[in-house]
C-alpha cells in the first residue's frame, strides 16, 4: 500500500493510495489514532471511489462517528485503465439488448463475473487497511448500492470480518445465491419505482438475505432518487453495529 | 370532554377522560403550557387505549419530543361496553371462518364498519383536546398498526389536520381505496412473516398511498414482532414532521 497524495479539510484527513495497481481513498478524522470502525464502500456503475455520493457519506461516518472510511476503483472505473476484456463482454451485452433481450440476467452476469475480481481485492484492501496504526482490528462495515450492491453481496457474503452491510438497488438475479450466505445485520434500500431493478427482484434479494435482522427502507422514486433521510438512518444503523 | 382521574410519574402527567360515551387517555409533559403536536394513537385489535405499546410509545413521545398524546378505546374494546351488533358480526363471522372462508376479507370488512363510527368518534376527540390549554392548534400525527391501521387509514384520509402518520401491520383489502386518497408523509411499518396480513396484501397497502412522501420499513419476523429500533425511528419520523 502506497500513499500517493494527502489533504485535510473540516476535521477529515483525505489520503489517496494505490495497493498494487487498484487506486483507493482512505477518510480518518484528522489526528486519528489507534483503532477504529472501518467502513469499506462500493461506488456505482460508471462512477468511481470519489463519486459525490460516495464523498458526502464517507465525510459524514467520519464527522459523526469517528470511523475511518475507504474506497477504491472498481475495475474499469475511476483511474483504472480500461478492461478488454469486460469492454468486449459489455459491448456483446449491449447488442444483446438492442435486439430484444432482457437486460436484467446479463447486467446480473457481469455483475457476477466482476464480483470475482472484486472479492479478492477489497479483501486485499481490508488486510492492507488494518495494518494502519490509525485504522487497526476494529470492526468492519460496508455501504453498496446499485453495482456497489451486486459486487457487494458476494464481499459480505465471503468476508467474515463484515459484521454489518448496508446495501441496495440491487435484484435478486445477481445474488441471490451469495444474498442466502449473509448472516450480519442489513439495511436495505429499495426505490419504489427503480427503472432498472423490477420491484419484485428487489424485494427478492432483500428477501433472500440469510441475516436475523434485516430491515427493508423501500421509498417512492426512481434508481437514483433514495431520499436524504435514509443517510440518517444509515449512521445510526453504523453506529448501533460497529459503534 | 369530562377529566375523571389524574397522575404523574418520571415526567409525565396522565390524564383519564371521557368524551360522551368515549374513554380516553391524554398524556402530557408535566407542567406542560401552550400550543404543542398532538399524536393521537389508535390500538390494536383486543387491546385498549393503555395497552402497553400505547403507553411504551406515548411516553417517550412526550419525554423526548414534548408532544401531547391522545389515545381512545375502540368500541367494544377496554372500558367501553360489549357492542352486539358487532359481536354478532365478529361471530358470524368466525363461522364463515370455521367453515373454510378466507380471513383476509372478513377483517378488512368488519374494520371498514367499524371505522365508519370511529371516524367521527376520533375527529370528535381531536376537536375536545385541542380546545385544552397545553394542546391548543398545532400540528397532528396519528399512529396506529394492525387494527390501529385499518382504522387509522381512513381517519388519516379523512382528518385534514393529521399532516403525519405511521401505519403498518395492515393489507390493502381494508383500506386501499382511503389509502389513495392519504397525500402526508407516512412511514409505513410491515413483518416479513406476518402470519395475519399476507406480505402482498401489506405491499399494496403501502402502494397504495397516494403520499409523495411514504417509507416503508420491513423487518423479519410475525405481526407481533416489530423491532425495537422502529421506535427510535418513529420518534424521529415524527419529529422532522411535526416538531
Amino acid at each position: 500500500m502506497r500513499f500517493t497524495s494527502e489533504t485535510s479539510s473540516d476535521g477529515v484527513r483525505e489520503q489517496l493510495f494505490t495497493l498494487g495497481e487498484i487506486p483507493g481513498v482512505l477518510w480518518t478524522p484528522e489526528g486519528a489514532a489507534g483503532a477504529r470502525p472501518l467502513i469499506l464502500m462500493g461506488h456505482g456503475g460508471g462512477q468511481h471511489k470519489k463519486a459525490p455520493d460516495i464523498v458526502t457519506r464517507a465525510r459524514r461516518f467520519v464527522i459523526e462517528l469517528g470511523f475511518a472510511v475507504a474506497s477504491v476503483d472498481v475495475p474499469g472505473h475511476g483511474d483504472r485503465p480500461t478492461d478488454e476484456r469486460y469492454d468486449r463482454i459489455a459491448a456483446g451485452n449491449q447488442a444483446r439488448v438492442e435486439a430484444g433481450e432482457d437486460p436484467a440476467p446479463l447486467i446480473a452476469g457481469f455483475q457476477a463475473l466482476v464480483a470475482r475480481q472484486t472479492v479478492p481485492e477489497w479483501r486485499a484492501a481490508l488486510d492492507a487497511l488494518q495494518e494502519l496504526e490509525h485504522i487497526g482490528i476494529g470492526p468492519v462495515g460496508y455501504w453498496g448500492v446499485s453495482l456497489g450492491c451486486g459486487l457487494g453481496v458476494p464481499f459480505v457474503a465471503a468476508e467474515s470480518r463484515v459484521r454489518a452491510a448496508v446495501l441496495g438497488l440491487g435484484g435478486a438475479l445477481a445474488s441471490a445465491e451469495a444474498a442466502a450466505r449473509i448472516t450480519v445485520p442489513v439495511e436495505f434500500l429499495l426505490q419504489w419505482h427503480d427503472e432498472r431493478v423490477p420491484r419484485a427482484q428487489g424485494l427478492a434479494l432483500f428477501d433472500a438475505l440469510a441475516s436475523a435482522e434485516k430491515t427493508l427502507h423501500a421509498n417512492p422514486g426512481k434508481h437514483g432518487g433514495t431520499p436524504p433521510f435514509e443517510l440518517d438512518s444509515t449512521l445510526r444503523f453504523f453506529a448501533r453495529h460497529l459503534g
